[in-house]
């Protein structure tokens, strides 16, 4: 049996493979889709697994539903990245009127169309407008504004580095209401984790980092970063779950309000992040 | 560089090492102690990572913390297992006036007292009473009846395995107000966990699991469950935590509340679990 090896620094993630499914130099970067033994389907880009199936709802539930139950009433989406779609899949459980999906790469959503399908026909629903484009680009020239902006970004490399600056960020706050984006592993990746931290601060008034397990990623200790607003009222969140009849496996209303209490190490890391300007 | 690697069906985590310091055939396994690059020594035993020294106060603190401040009053604690000394380190935190520390294997305090020393003087500390016994001997023998017990046992093997089944845990129940133990991942060891809480449900009325992040342990989610009485009041764990004047780099009263918050599927795992008998 071989083995695919992720590695960050001194540690790194070792996920048994049965057999590559897909290998191929996009315009943008390197994709290879994997079946593993233990992990289902597996996505890989440059060398960094981005989903697997087994875990990929751990990450994509907390990216969205977070930013989505703070909404009162979120009916004009946009996500920048998720290719994949797991993430307008998520979305979609809201009942939106449009979710605007901009990707890069042609490639990382036919591919998945192909081989992943995990989400669960969302790419190919009437209210997805999928647009190929850079998420800056897009963002600067819209007319649109947008109830939730949701960043699925890949690991930082030379085209996701412009959305995780504040030139990027200062637009989204123009154009939505609640703005979530991931912010990598504070544990293992602290530096990106600061950084964006500092990016963030200098363009939204109000941030708040949560953070979650997702197995599969660096550490398993995963952060997000929400701005402008996060509803954290039990009882508001739990009307809304029940309102809109939300089926999840790992986000429910009380743990909404549970991964914004950080370990005390990550809450010192972020306000010292912030602190520094 | 060496790559140290443990694996775990489908998935293997690997710690970049600089040098293996010791390596020793104990009566009762094999202990081994590195260096290494980014997670500073290593304790090792049977080929299981036991501690580093960047994340061992992530599991420790969690451990202790949530049965001491959940009980009005430790001053009489068993620790079971645990002979590098890092859980009797927490449990002194809390000024109690006695500990006592029963490990089976010898070597393992003699050896993480010369070249961890994760205890920082704890295991020298005139208040703790090092037994070396199996725990369940000990338990079974003594007369002594403690505030809290807290069972910091090893990867499952021939020895532990006597500390996970409900004979042991029906005596710890008579012997302490309040009982914890680790549980291992309940994502990447499920059946471990479904059988430790299936033993803890027919020995105590009480029990509730809760979860914190571990780096270095199997996909990152690590399991801890409470039994007898857990104190999940705010203000009352706000008042004893600066009365007691702990300090702590993971825990905090807030996440001794949240903690209890299991993601859906853990939630429903651990009460299918525990349906059936």
């Amino acid at each position: 049996m071989e083995w695919f090896i992720e590695k960050y620094n001194g540690l790194a993630l070792m996920i048994q493979i049965k057999k590559r499914l897909v290998k191929k130099e996009s315009k943008f970067q390197k994709i290879e889709i994997y079946n593993t033994t233990d992990f289902g389907k597996m996505l890989v880009l440059d060398g960094k697994i981005q989903l697997t199936e087994r875990d990929e709802a751990f990450y994509h539930e907390m990216l969205v539903h977070v930013p989505m139950f703070s909404h009162k009433n979120p009916k004009k989406i946009l996500v920048i990245g998720g290719g994949d779609g797991a993430s307008v899949r998520e979305v979609i459980k809201h009942n939106p009127d449009e979710i605007f999906l901009v990707e890069i790469d042609r490639d990382v959503i036919e591919l998945s169309k192909k081989y992943l399908k995990v989400d669960k026909g969302a790419l190919d629903d009437k209210r997805t407008k999928i647009i190929i484009e850079d998420g800056y680009n897009f963002l600067k020239e819209t007319k649109e504004k947008f109830d939730v902006i949701i960043v699925d970004g890949t690991d930082p490399n030379r085209y996701s580095e412009r959305i995780i600056k504040h030139e990027f960020y200062r637009i989204c706050n123009k154009k939505c209401e609640i703005f979530a984006t991931q912010s990598q592993s504070p544990f293992q990746q602290k530096d990106y984790f600061i950084s964006m931290i500092k990016e963030i601060k200098k363009s939204f008034d109000f941030f708040k980092p949560y953070i979650g397990f997702v197995p599969s990623y660096p550490s398993g200790l995963w952060s997000y970063i929400i701005a402008k607003y996060v509803e954290l009222d039990l009882e508001v969140l739990k009307k809304r779950f029940n309102e809109r009849d939300v089926k999840t496996c790992y986000y429910k209303p009380e743990l909404h309000v549970a991964c914004f209490e950080l370990p005390r190490w990550l809450e010192e890391l972020s306000k010292s992040s912030y602190q520094l300007r």
